[in-house]
């Protein structure tokens, strides 16, 4: 499944880079509360950001995607772009089709995938643009359209022009430099820009120095930084660099760097972007050109030896990776050179959004903790970020619940992946008892498979509900269907492996947490026991028809984590809102309908069941605010248990107690 | 020094009241951070507190004072409010002198001490207004005033006419009801409104039905509750009520309780009121009229008694007192009757403003601790409380040290009594670390006097600061001049009795704080010490030049006080600031020349160690960011003593370390 639409350009994709900041490096210096955050949009550019790694000597890396063709190949970028963004890049950049209709709604277009890097996903991305046979209207719109999606670098390219007469156009885009112009001319000093460089000079260009030239007009026109085309020694790009610092180009240029993945896909590559592949490499490869992983691991090696040479050069800052949408070469590379970041700083408990509007966000529901792209999609439109805040939770802006917005909010294991973890046939509600807590133990269910995921919960079990483990299957095996849980924690090192996050030298707390559907008999009795919870314990209890039974004040939020760090304001990203917990009750319970009975016939019994639960079960959550001490959370569900399995009259006597 | 201007009216004063809400009636129940608070003002009407207090069967009482004669009389009478509202009035009200410049600016008005009240006590006040001989201009600017000032109740008056051959004026405010019309019609629904019921019939009504039906009509004008004359037995209160709510009245009557504190004060009062004192108790007074003690013993016996039946009846939600300015009557008397709070509650660290505005204040800086109306008025003008939050201290608005605010500044001792305390004669620098190290200590001087204040510090150590007494005691006898700390605290129950803030159930915390002056070699010495306490102690170390020494990020202040409730969210009062510290620093320093050297004559050796001080020494502020381990504050000192003790070479080695 190789896609190599992105080669078909010279200069559009192949060649050219920008790149992906991930949440260690925008690792936000704010906190919340009372000191408003300045515009972080403009004091956390791009070219800031390498500012001051070049000071701190600090290498980094960038990577670089192509738009994919389909839906689900959108979903698995996504993915992707999560696994690839915790390593720790800088930024990434996604190449721009001109006859894919890159600039469209499309999930696979280029602006869109751009956008849910940044938006969803938290990477600093850079949109490639090119401008040949474009008006400067339709190039307006897209810079416009990408700095309403929360884009603020863009990579600023010729590209190829279309048919073979292509002439000079007066007044219009004729070169990557007319683009730098007309951004700068309509966008000021808005966007980040980015161009491309040729180590051994544009295959179009009339010489080595004509085309250094033009490099030189493209930086002068206002370009902040160079990506090369790809290039097999590392000597080749140190002249390069020699030749522009010589003529004045002081900005940082960054080596594009291609770990070769393929026999065919180098040979394909070669014949489009013109470049000749040394014969050093041609002898090593041809006589291994059917043996995939042995060109792979030659490919590794050879890019590893040459990222060596290049970082102790001095000359190179950081270097560009052409993945062409894959992750294994370039991961093992990263690792090889130490630039993969094994365990980077969370700068808060969840993934912080890129865009700029919401870099300042800095609290959220704990409800979306396992579908934070749902968060995001849902509060999209929601100016209402005061300061980085809440904001007035009484008049929220969650998203309706749309088919669209399922888009991100799709399973990406395929319906048999599904029915083989959930059961091709449910015998009653125990059947789905046994669904949750195969997914807790990790166990195999009876057809021999593993429950890797439920709607509710994409991944398995994070390492920090697996503190939890013993306790939710005991809970989960009868009934008490757990979908999201947090131990108390009171006052860990921020940089505690599983449960820190924050800057370092401060500690971390946590209220414990539980959230989980039950039977409304399961209800009736936990309503008994909350009681003698009072008010150490918080609760929200609600069905699908909109019923809700809650001790908490009604518009206050409960902070359920917090951080305390030297030198600055607490810092409570997540809390408990009652006016949320309504809008994600709409989503919880439509995620068994949607995700789950939908796997079944009409009619058929299993998605009966499935349905008699989204109808009748309830959806409670539950704080313990004691957080110094133990969870009580526990022994108020064996304490459920308990006056379930009393005799009735024990029953009544506690309803009078 | 008995003052009774106020009984020279028969209605504007004396007969009639109102009321004070302290930080335990008003605690907050907002968090800061990121709920936005509702318009504190309109939501914590005092109506609506009786009202919760009728219906939780929650007695309450209310304190009336008159404005005093003399600037001192002021600072004395703001001391009665704090230590007043200590018991948790529910509000106080302060009567109106339309011969005295009621309106005025003027520091002894009604209007001035009546704001002073709101903003610097945070008691919920009543302002009397009297309408008889004013122009409907006057009365509208005395609401609009009130109003700006953060008031937001009103006693409607008649007031005694003035001179002899007063008429009704057509259209002219000839009743108490012209005036509650005037306040509703002008100011809508702002003002709470209270007006004056007579249990044995106004002096000057044809009748006692007479007299109730004009109060009637005061209620239906728009007030919103009664305050009764004084009178000497349960049972005309009782009636009084039964015939009030016969006619019709149903808002809450409270009676005017008057504690009998001397056989003149009484006789005068009579006279003036038109009051008739029972037999009973004339007989009881008459034997032991030159006994003041004798007779304030058996005013409280006789006010607890009649209180006692009061209570019991079921018709007094809350006692209002007569308090003649005086406090220890009324003090014993609600002490008897158990609804004098001994340990209010305290909703934040510091004392809340009441004024509408600042309600929703919950952070400030650590350094106005011990000087809280201080800060009060220095940011009195100050519009930028964004949800109540610091704002951005980038822009502080801090008023400047003017002499007028000196008179929320100045000392409450006068000048001989400083003089005894702080040294007839400086000899030297160690001259003044002693009265630092007998402030701390609580011992006598060498001429046998206490240290009870210093300029920084109102009163004697507050009780969380005796914590740290023998550590502050060492430092300060080596001129480490401390003048604010606070120890760390590892979360404990918000119910403590030192430390303790906040809601129920909850956690307070803090880093260890130690502010002090110290000398510029010492400082040389500390900035040493203080590397290898990186990063986890933020210090500030600024002189009255303005030369500033900081390792704190420059806008980020620092929490150091935090609290944790069920069910909410985190609220960080207390902040250091590093933009308020550099006001601060004027103040603090100002202080050393204001209250300290200008005891002695200009020229003077005492005077001129002063200014030396002044002139030469450091301010600093030290946070020890590691919260949950012991304070390590207290080992820099230590280590900078070890430095400063070393010899030379020792110290040169440590500069390179």
């Amino acid at each position: 499944m190789q896609d190599y639409s992105w080669i078909h350009t010279c200069e559009s994709s192949k060649s050219d880079s920008s790149g992906v900041s991930n949440s260690g490096e925008s690792s936000k210096e704010s906190s919340r509360c009372s000191t408003p955050v300045q515009d972080a949009d403009r004091t956390d550019r791009l070219r800031d950001k390498m500012k001051r790694r070049i000071e701190s000597g600090d290498h980094w890396f960038s990577l670089e995607f192509f738009p994919p063709r389909t839906a689900s190949g959108a979903v698995n970028l996504i993915s992707r772009f999560d696994r690839m963004g915790s390593g720790g890049p800088l930024f990434i950049d996604v190449t721009w089709h001109p006859a894919g209709d890159p600039g469209s709604d499309k999930e696979t277009s280029s602006m869109m995938i751009a956008s849910t890097a940044v938006n969803y996903c938290g990477l600093e991305s850079v949109l490639h643009l090119t401008c040949c046979n474009q008006t400067k209207e339709k190039i307006t719109a897209h810079l416009n359209k990408a700095k309403r999606l929360g884009l603020k670098n863009i990579m600023a390219l010729r590209g190829d022009p279309i048919g073979e007469d292509w002439v000079e156009e007066d007044g219009g885009f004729n070169y990557a430099t007319d683009l730098v112009k007309h951004i700068r001319c309509e966008c000021d000093d808005y966007f980040d820009i980015c161009v491309a460089g040729y180590p051994t000079g544009h295959p179009e260009a009339e010489s080595y120095d004509e085309d250094l030239r033009h490099l030189k007009e493209k930086v002068d026109a206002g370009a902040h930084f160079i990506v090369t085309q790809l290039f097999f020694r590392a000597e080749t790009f140190l002249k390069f660099v020699k030749d522009c610092r010589a003529i004045g180009i002081t900005c940082p240029i960054l080596p594009g760097i291609f770990p070769i993945q393929g026999y065919h896909s180098l040979r394909q590559l070669v014949k489009l972007s013109k470049l000749e592949v040394p014969e050093e490499i041609m002898q090593v490869i041809e006589p291994i050109k059917d043996n995939d992983a042995a060109i792979r691991s030659y490919g590794i090696q050879q890019a590893v030896e040459m990222c060596k040479v290049l970082l102790a050069s001095g000359e190179v800052p950081g270097l560009h990776f052409y993945t062409l949408n894959r992750e294994v070469a370039t991961i093992e590379v990263l690792r090889q050179l130490g630039l993969w970041a094994e365990d980077p700083r969370r700068p808060l408990p969840w993934a912080v959004s890129a865009h700029p509007k919401r870099k300042v966000e800095d609290v959220r529901p704990i409800f979306w903790a396992s579908r934070p792209k749902s968060y995001i999609y849902r509060t999209q439109d929601w100016d209402d970020f005061p300061n980085g805040r809440w904001g007035n939770s009484s008049s929220p802006a969650f998203g309706e619940l749309t088919d669209y917005y399922l888009f991100y909010l799709k399973s990406k294991s395929p319906k048999e992946a599904l029915l083989q973890m959930w059961g091709e046939e449910l015998m009653n509600e125990e059947s789905v008892y046994e669904v949750f807590t195969n997914y807790i133990t990790g166990q195999t269910n009876p057809s021999g498979h593993k429950v890797m995921c439920l709607p509710w919960n994409d991944d398995p079990l994070a390492p920090e509900t697996n503190l939890l483990k013993d306790e939710l299957e005991k809970v989960n095996c009868r009934g008490v269907l757990t979908i999201n849980s947090q131990p108390n924690i009171n006052g860990k090192p921020s940089s505690d492996p599983i449960v820190g996050w924050g800057p370092a030298g401060g500690y971390v707390f946590q209220k414990a947490y539980l959230e989980f559907f039950t039977s409304s008999e399961n209800v009736t009795a936990l309503l008994q026991v909350l009681k003698k919870y009072e008010p150490r314990v918080n609760y929200h209890i609600v069905n699908v028809q909109g019923k809700n039974i809650t001790n908490a004040h009604e518009m206050q939020p409960n902070a359920v984590t917090w951080g305390i760090f030297p030198g600055r304001e607490i810092i409570q990203p997540t809390v408990v809102d009652p006016v949320s917990f309504m809008y994600w009750k709409d989503e919880a319970f439509a995620l068994w309908i949607e995700q789950w009975a939908k796997l079944y016939e009409d009619e058929s019994p299993s998605r009966m069941i499935i349905q008699y639960i989204h109808d009748n079960y309830f959806l409670i959550n539950l704080v313990d605010n004691d957080f110094p001490l133990d969870s009580c959370l526990w022994q108020v569900i064996e304490d459920m248990f308990t006056l379930l399995d009393s005799p009735p009259e024990t029953q009544e006597e506690g309803s009078q107690s």
